[in-house]
């Protein structure tokens, strides 16, 4: 089949404001951190699960690569096609209806389009949390969310965006859709493909829609700032908070005293509630969200703080004493990602560890980075609750964005961690996935792959390379 | 390869005394409901993953399936060989070691043979909690936990065994190895297959060792035991125990009035706390656990109940006032299966449901079978917080099982829910699995399967059915 009979047959699927070529489809093909721009046969619309069964179907016929997007808020470049043009990208903005509210269940059915606030939102209505939280979450879909196993700021109370789904709606490679949309807490019938979707980053199968759970809100919620001597503290004061907070402990952030300066440096009106915080310190920010009101959160917190300041593990604290004060609590740490992005350059890495390890591995690799790369300066913080550090530096004139990658990524690696705890591989990590993983994991990898899509037409060339693993036309 | 060559290969690999014959052989062979007896060429007890490997690299040669067996406390038959005499039961009881405990990272590594009364119990002397929990812990074991997603008491709040697991060692058809032993909260680095391995009943591969999460152990814990006048009141306390208790609702049990019954007359010492519980009554048996102390708990249940009273959504409510007494609100709970037991004959099926659907369910359900079979009586009990029902009955003389279980079932499809919500497939199930699952999701398994096993060795005629699946040599 020619390109121009496909086309024609996509457009009478979807109708001509559906199938976006030229300036109206640049939007979709360069990535959110604008390094990667990609080109593609046309961008497609389509408006409901039966219609993106149909055009993966024609795209499955004519051999023509999909690439499914969502908000397009991505890391990794996972939803922007190569340079080839020979790919249409698959964006679900348009399938953005809620289906169903379940009260009694305390479920919601949303399609893949959603934007993550319209869920939390639609759920707030309903007198329920949704509590996938992060930066994105104005513009990013839940099936993107779910497609990369999102993280965010209350994993450590709710778990990923793969705990947070009970079942799926899938699109097939072949155009076949798999109605997983069950909203059951148990259901032991048959291997979890629920699971294997989520994370696949669309290189299984589009995610179309999903049943999500949802929670009570809490009554109450307090946030404190407490200043610590170092990580092994932190990881104390995370130990004391999680015995007497329990799963009340809804979040647990840490910062680097660095991270702080930045940011009072840089948004002068924000302010920082310690005076002069040690060069070597830290502050943790932590959350606790309360079943019975406002006064309980506060002398739970108040208990639990006054014994770490007795401890030593906290040199200093100060706790909410209002939404606002949260609010501005949240916004120092939120503000670390700006203030960082004024600095001339700044090498991120997306790394997780056992939290066990997080102290030594810090230590060590600043020292081995001060002695690779003289003049490297330390930005590092992250979700300590859940062993999620963002391991960020600002490397001195000169040195390789590559080699320091390789650096850290190694010691990551050898400490028994992550090299991707929430961004996923996409395009950008493809390279490293093969450094790191095992020969037998790989293989399990493309078993998997070429099972599900053995002519390699969803989203070639993320996750696993496409030469090795995809067979493009 | 002849089978005494093979047999002298085991030998030489793992030590006579591991290689089980004849008598020896005979207690793996038949399954926990003594309904099920197999044959096998032998019993291979390895005492460490290498071996596990070795052998069935060995049996993978000669083309000889591998059964693999934990406690054989399974429901469904999956660890009991067919009657072939061809394939081999790999049994993993020696393979019992705690191999490490992280404290600071709430971790326990923990190989496949391990009691999960033993982790219980290794966690507890850590001063953390390993929340899984179910009446064959004392025999079960994590491996056969994990391999067929084991559900028990403290779901609600602490997911299946699935949620508990942050990483595998896996055992693969080809005798590799796969190390997915991570201890980590986040890990977006391809594929799933951690999940995928978790509840498929060793038909993709061999779990042998796992890392799972360990909670903090709460300081307190109280126990109710609610009438209720029946399941629509019974899910609106769920609901106000979810808002009132938050993650501190550990447990929401439900059992009928005639279960209550059949407990009390099959086991006169235990009592039951209401005198005339109405004939259509349930009973809820709610478990609060608390990070403060017993005054709070107390008092928090205390008040949710008062409320519940108010509302009518309760009855009459004891709430326990010691361990013993929590102790024995449980053992009420848990004796109705030993009760029923002593029942000429019982009809059993382990459902889930969306919650908002069972108290429809089960009236419209009890009043086809009372229709198609007169002299019905219902035994309905489950984990009402997770929508899973033990849904039992005692059927009329002469009522075919066959057809009981057909309505139950077809009408629990229909309304969206699941005919195994704990208990698997196995062999006993495949059929059903054939009748109720989407011939799109038939498709995508048995990719998988073939894709990870096409030689058909691992569990053959276990979830997927042989003859369509398996390639028996």
């Amino acid at each position: 089949m020619t390109r121009a009979a496909l086309l024609a047959d996509l457009i009478a699927c979807l109708g001509e404001s559906n199938v976006l070529t030229g300036e109206d489809a640049a939007p979709y093909l360069t990535d959110w951190r604008r390094t990667v721009t990609g080109r593609a046969l046309a961008v497609l619309r389509p408006g409901d699960s039966g219609e993106v069964a149909r055009v993966v179907r024609l795209c499955a016929a004519a051999g023509v690569p999909v690439v499914p997007q969502g908000g397009n808020t991505g890391q990794v470049a996972a939803a922007t096609p190569d340079a080839s043009a020979s790919a249409v990208v698959l964006s679900l903005a348009r399938m953005n209806r809620v289906r169903a509210v379940d009260l009694d269940n305390d479920t919601i059915t949303v399609e893949a389009g959603c934007v993550l606030q319209a869920v939390q939102e639609a759920a707030r209505q309903a007198g329920r949390l949704f509590p996938l939280s992060l930066g994105a979450q104005g513009s990013c879909t839940i099936g993107g969310n779910l497609a990369t196993n999102a993280g965010g700021t209350q994993v450590l109370r709710y778990g990923n965006a793969r705990e947070l789904a009970l079942g799926l709606e899938v699109v097939t490679p072949q155009g076949e859709i798999w109605d997983g949309l069950r909203g059951l807490r148990k259901d032991n019938t048959g291997y979890d493909l629920r699971d294997l979707y989520i994370g696949s980053e669309g290189t299984l199968g589009v995610i179309t829609a999903a049943v999500l759970k949802l929670f009570p809100l809490p009554r109450a919620q307090r946030t404190a700032l407490i200043a610590v001597p170092g990580l092994p503290q932190a990881l104390q004061l995370l130990q004391r908070a999680r015995a007497g907070f329990g799963a009340g402990l809804t979040a647990f952030e840490v910062m680097s005293a660095a991270c702080m300066r930045d940011v009072v440096q840089a948004f002068p009106l924000q302010r920082m509630p310690f005076a002069d915080l040690p060069g070597d310190a830290w502050c943790a920010l932590l959350e606790v969200s309360d079943s019975e009101d406002e006064q309980h959160a506060q002398e739970r917190l108040e208990a639990v703080l006054a014994a770490a300041l007795e401890e030593g593990e906290a040199l200093d604290a100060a706790v909410s004493v209002s939404g606002a004060q949260s609010a501005a609590f949240w916004h120092l740490r939120e503000s670390i990602t700006l203030a960082l992005a004024q600095a001339r350059a700044c090498v991120k890495h997306d790394i997780s560890l056992p939290a066990s390890r997080i102290p030594d591995f810090v230590q060590s690799t600043d020292a081995a980075l001060a002695a690779a790369f003289p003049g490297v300066a330390m930005r590092v913080f992250g979700h300590l609750g859940d062993g999620n550090l963002h391991y960020n530096l600002l490397p001195p004139e000169g040195a390789s964005q590559t080699d320091i990658q390789r650096l850290v990524h190694d010691r990551v690696h050898q400490a028994g961690g992550s090299i991707s705890a929430e961004q996923g591989i996409g395009q950008r990590r493809v390279q490293d996935l093969q450094r790191y993983k095992s020969v037998v994991e790989l293989d399990l990898m493309r078993r998997i792959k070429r099972a599900l899509d053995p002519q390699g037409l969803m989203n070639p060339g993320k996750v696993l390379s496409a030469d090795s693993d995809g067979v493009l036309p």
